[in-house]
């Protein structure tokens, strides 16, 4: 040390805490996608948590020009902090930041990404804290950090701004401002480096695209995952549970799996992840039985160890330094963990035919889980796990399923960046069904699924409107766990709840093929108005006119749209509230019809509808194609045959990509799959005609008979 | 560097990245104050920002032992980050964590400290997150860190406690709770190390005694601070405010000092810190005159520079890298930045005789001040800044009142421990009378004073029940600087309006001695019931009965107690809210007297009053001594001579301290105070006889004639 000269050794110290980096250096690791290193990253991160593998669609898309001006991204490393800017332009409006529940449009809000419960605020604490938004410009911005990144979209001012607000004085001046104009995302991460990735559109959704594609692409659910789900009582036994089903099969509603709550295990909160021999004496045999009624079972568990679990002492030495309601905390980041959980849950459950889990409490929040001075054994600090413990649980469990060769499609309370490829969806205990909805279309901003459930309702009217809700929304399912209710539990409605779960089954090969085309292209299948082609950007460029008479659809535009979203490639809905008996709709430009009817509802506009109780209002693009099948209380089980009817709106021909394959098993990742292609095309005569592609050989092929429906008259 | 292994180089760097320091070092500072190091603090602090010099009270207190097993304390630095621990019993309450609104026990929650404005939730985020916390058993400990510090306030549970909770079934145990028992409070703090201070009692109070000792003692305010205050329309023209203090005058309500807001200023929100010549053409001539009608000015700021101020170039190479409000944001803990800013503040206001500021916005929220991505010139991180914005204000603000020998007595939007004895008074833009009454509980534990302030009310009602508990406040203000209203808005109020503000200036001598009793002593003159002895901790001990009826007294001190609290030594002050026709008191042991007839209220018991609207209920311990002086409009200048009446309450014999000085100049720091002793004792005749003390000779002795009033017959 004496020979070592102390200022040199100082000096050497204080390097790595002063980092100017303002031209980073970006490398094109994808066609349209850019990485850049600032400082020195964390060895741990939110795509390595998640084991993402890029998917081999990236390879095949358009190269496309670096979105942003280089000179223009800032990355400085002060004291162990990275301090980030990127720019913004005036006619600009983001979306993303993960799972918000109140707001689409993030353009001026101060975040703390932080894996939490939702507490009914737009802070950053979100089930899915997701470091990524997308410009209405069309590039986005991903930051792979597993901390709690402070965000800054669009609020701070800086005294060197190139395009700084104009000083007022509050005294006097009228249009003074609180918020004055800001040019530029900043954002702390707390880390002394961090990998950023730029995307390139062109448009807003090829941006999601990309994103979605860099972790894998999103998740393809079994076939029955898009049927029909009930949560059963918590104390439910077998018996229960098997009366349930028959319940369902006798009152004629459509059901593919059933979740069971906490009873099912020998003790919980904390968990010993065994079944309880007293509610559910033969697991093996009930869910046999189950299956041969064809319902699935899904579990309800969290990850916390009970000292009563037989693993208890074989997973100690890999646990936190503290307990979550007297449960160990596994350290999901080490193998060792993640091997004994999932050994235990493969031996109990998988194997005798479980399909999937409702992995709770990942997700916080504070006072439940675990505080952030815990450690862990693999050094990783409570932060970073906090960020990932929700890709921990989707990643090894689906792992899990993968190697038992059974596609899974199940629950979780958290995720992050790099977790589309997860066959789960959000949901929390919030109940709002407005924030239900904004969720629903920030899911798609953020690479997640959301499920705006159903739970309990004050009134009939509240239970069917949420229904209506939550059968166009990526899981179609009622959480009963403590209300016990069930679709008819309200008379007056039963009709109208009959006919919208029959109609999710009847669109399965919608819903299907959009969940494809999520997995195999990164388009999410159920995302914000911003997206779609003329809808404008949420900032409207070609007038300045404000006053609602004269141009309501400009108006509308403007505004923060949360309330209608995008269902797939051809459909949009607009549900409506408890109370609501009328509504607008902004229909984006071309011709949209009533998904009912096939009869016009307008083109560029704004519409007023009172569709009464009956329908949830949905409506479909010009030249749109919605293939259906006819109602089932099952999802098509691998290989069965259905009939296909084959609808199409409006006037345009159309054209429609059919997803087939297997339903069930992994042999789609083979190659074992198929895209079928549909026209709809006007002949000569001036009629429609439309057209199937023939089964390629060798692939599936469950496509029975096709009949053409032409709604639009 | 090739002679120097890199292996040891490396060993090197680590080593300050994982430090284990479990048994500190601790070294009593002063008399039952301790301090211990962690790792390695920080240079800049809050003590350090505050510029605190302990009071030389300090070193006349009583020693006594360390509060805790020091083994049971935990300090741990790992990857930068300050882990710490401090032991927690069964039957033990907390109090503090600065200005929280909505809770007094704080047992249990979870927190970041972090200034800002109060969010209507008690999350860490409030104008003082002050890191001092006190124990029911009689100690406390502060985190003497600038820094967003993580506090779980007993709710962590480590695999490793020594008392673990009973791990239950939720399944089946009725008993299972969602917050298993912690045994510890855990703190992060986001620094490579940090100062510890422990304080002894024995008694609660007495720990919060040592404490604000450490700063130099509670502030001592002029006595016409303690006066009425009104705050003017922010676009008073100096006509106006002169109207405004003739009418107050003509009224025949008392008024010492009135509130400018920003419509003084040439510009503000970006701030000039200049007069606006137009509503203000003679500030100098203005300020004379309003000195002769014996009203003081007292002028809003905020500190951030406008483009239009004069010293805008000076200070801009102290200011930080982004703007608030498009005003720089001087790096105030530069002395080059406090220098500049507060010598144009002195030339053009204080000389001219200004007595005071309401410096605002020095808290948050984030949407408003700067983000912390922004840097400073003197290198302290954002994070610091915005720990100690409040304290720096305050202590340079302070230090020039100083300089020019009159004292100052103002409102400030933010503090922070360290701060006690700035003469200011914090206040915010939330307005619920229940959140502002657990406000100034708080503020008693957290060395800070906040005043419930009286801003407009929809109702007479609501009009005179706040302006009764502001009365019974530091500072007895309205702040209309939007309402625009005055003391006799609601006519149909006014004579209750009028009794209560007399009150305020009869009790001045009382007020006034308590408030020395702050600075010379420590003792907070506003406090919650818990540091009342006799009260119970909040977990009483010696019975389990928790039926209300057997045992309603047990019942009420085991829960939070947040709309009752003591005023001064003797006074209990139980305020009603709009809307209540009656309330519960918990009176604490021993004999309790009504404040207005002087008649027995009760004795370790909960009574229900119901004093209709003309009366805030107020109770005196019994012995109290309440010195009186005639009503005035305003207080008592320097050396005015004003007649004594003093009050005694209840049957057994009562002393009491009152305190003299000259009111307005340092001259008390030179030793030129005193405190005479009343005494209250009763004869051999069976009758009670006061005397009082002569003034000492060359002291100051503002006491005329003296009058006992002997209230319980």
């Amino acid at each position: 040390m004496s020979n070592f000269p102390r200022s040199i050794f100082c000096l050497l110290l204080c390097i790595p805490s002063l980092l100017f980096a303002q031209s980073m250096e970006w490398n094109e690791i994808h066609p349209g996608i850019w990485k850049g290193i600032a400082g020195k990253p964390d060895s741990y991160d939110l795509l390595k948590a998640a084991g993402a593998i890029p998917s081999p669609a990236l390879e095949k898309l358009e190269n496309a020009p670096f979105p942003l001006n280089k000179a223009d991204i800032d990355a400085r490393v002060i004291n162990g902090k990275t301090y980030l800017r990127f720019p913004l332009e005036k006619k600009e409006q983001l979306f993303g930041f993960g799972l918000n529940f109140q707001h689409i449009h993030q353009r001026g809000q101060i975040l703390q990404l932080h894996a939490d419960h939702y507490g009914k605020s737009d802070n950053g604490r979100t089930h899915a804290p997701v470091p990524f938004y997308v410009s209405s410009l069309g590039y986005g911005i991903f930051v792979n950090a597993a901390r709690y990144i402070d965000v800054y979209a669009g609020s701070g001012v800086r005294k060197d701004s190139k395009n700084p607000p104009e000083v007022q004085d509050r005294n006097t001046d009228e249009n003074w401002s609180a918020r004055p104009y800001s040019d530029a995302v900043e954002m702390l991460v707390p880390a002394e480096g961090v990998e950023i990735y730029v995307f390139a559109g062109p448009k807003p959704v090829n941006v999601i695209e990309r994103f979605n594609l860099l972790s894998g692409g999103g998740c393809l659910p079994p076939r029955w995952g898009l049927g029909f789900t009930q949560r059963v009582n918590r104390l439910y036994t077998s018996e229960q549970v098997r009366q349930e089903a028959k319940a369902f099969e006798q009152k004629g509603f459509p059901l593919d799996f059933i979740g069971l709550e906490p009873g099912w295990q020998s003790k919980s909160y904390p968990c010993t992840f065994e079944w309880d021999k007293t509610r559910f004496p033969d697991p093996s045999g009930f869910i046999r039985e189950m299956d041969s009624l064809k319902i699935k079972i899904n579990l309800w568990t969290n990850p916390y160890v009970s000292p009563d679990a037989s693993i208890y002492k074989k997973i100690e030495p890999y646990t936190g330094t503290h307990t979550v309601w007297n449960g160990t905390v596994p350290d999901l980041s080490m193998p060792e963990a993640s091997k004994i959980l999932f050994d235990l849950f493969e031996k109990e459950h998988v194997k005798i035919g479980v399909s999937g889990y409702k992995i709770d409490e990942v997700d916080g929040y504070d006072s439940y889980l675990w505080p952030d001075v815990a450690t862990f054994p693999s050094g990783h600090t409570s932060e970073q796990l906090r960020q990932t413990y929700g890709l921990l649980v989707q990643k090894y469990s689906y792992d899990m399923f993968r190697r038992n060769g059974s596609r899974t499609y199940g629950l979780v309370r958290a995720s992050n960046a790099g977790g589309a490829s997860f066959p789960y969806v959000i949901y929390n205990d919030n109940y709002s069904h407005e924030d239900f909805i904004t969720a629903l279309i920030n899911s798609g901003y953020a690479g997640v699924l959301w499920t705006p459930e159903v739970r309990a309702s004050k009134t009939a009217e509240e239970w069917l409107r949420r229904f209506q809700t939550v059968c166009f929304s990526p899981m179609a399912m009622i959480n009963a766990w403590s209300s016990s209710m069930q679709p008819w539990t309200f008379p007056e409605v039963e009709p109208q709840i009959r006919a919208v779960a029959e109609l999710r089954m009847q669109m399965m090969p919608y819903w299907y093929s959009e969940f494809a085309k999520y997995h195999y292209n990164g388009t999410p299948p159920f995302r914000g108005m911003s997206l779609e082609e003329g809808f404008g950007s949420g900032l409207k460029k070609e007038k300045t006119v404000r006053n609602l008479e004269e141009n309501p659809y400009e108006e509308a535009v403007a505004n923060e749209v949360k309330d209608q979203y995008m269902a797939g490639e051809f459909l949009l809905v607009a549900p409506l509230f408890t109370g609501q008996t009328f509504r607008k709709v902004i229909l984006p430009k071309g011709k949209w019809y009533d998904f009912y009817t096939g009869k016009l509802a307008g083109e560029a506009e704004v519409i007023t509808i009172s569709p009464g109780l009956d329908r949830i209002p949905v409506f479909v693009k010009d030249g749109g194609i919605i293939p259906m099948m006819p109602a089932m209380l099952h999802a098509p089980g691998s290989g069965q045959k259905v009939d296909l009817e084959i609808r199409h709106y409006g006037v345009k021909n159309g054209s429609y990509k059919l997803y087939d394959d297997d339903s069930e098993s992994f042999d789609y990742e083979k190659g074992l799959f198929s895209w079928r292609e549909i026209k709809v095309e006007r002949q000569k005569n001036g009629l429609l005609k439309g057209r199937i592609s023939k089964a390629e050989i060798g692939k599936p092929n469950t496509v029975g008979t096709v009949t053409w429906r032409y709604m639009t008259k």
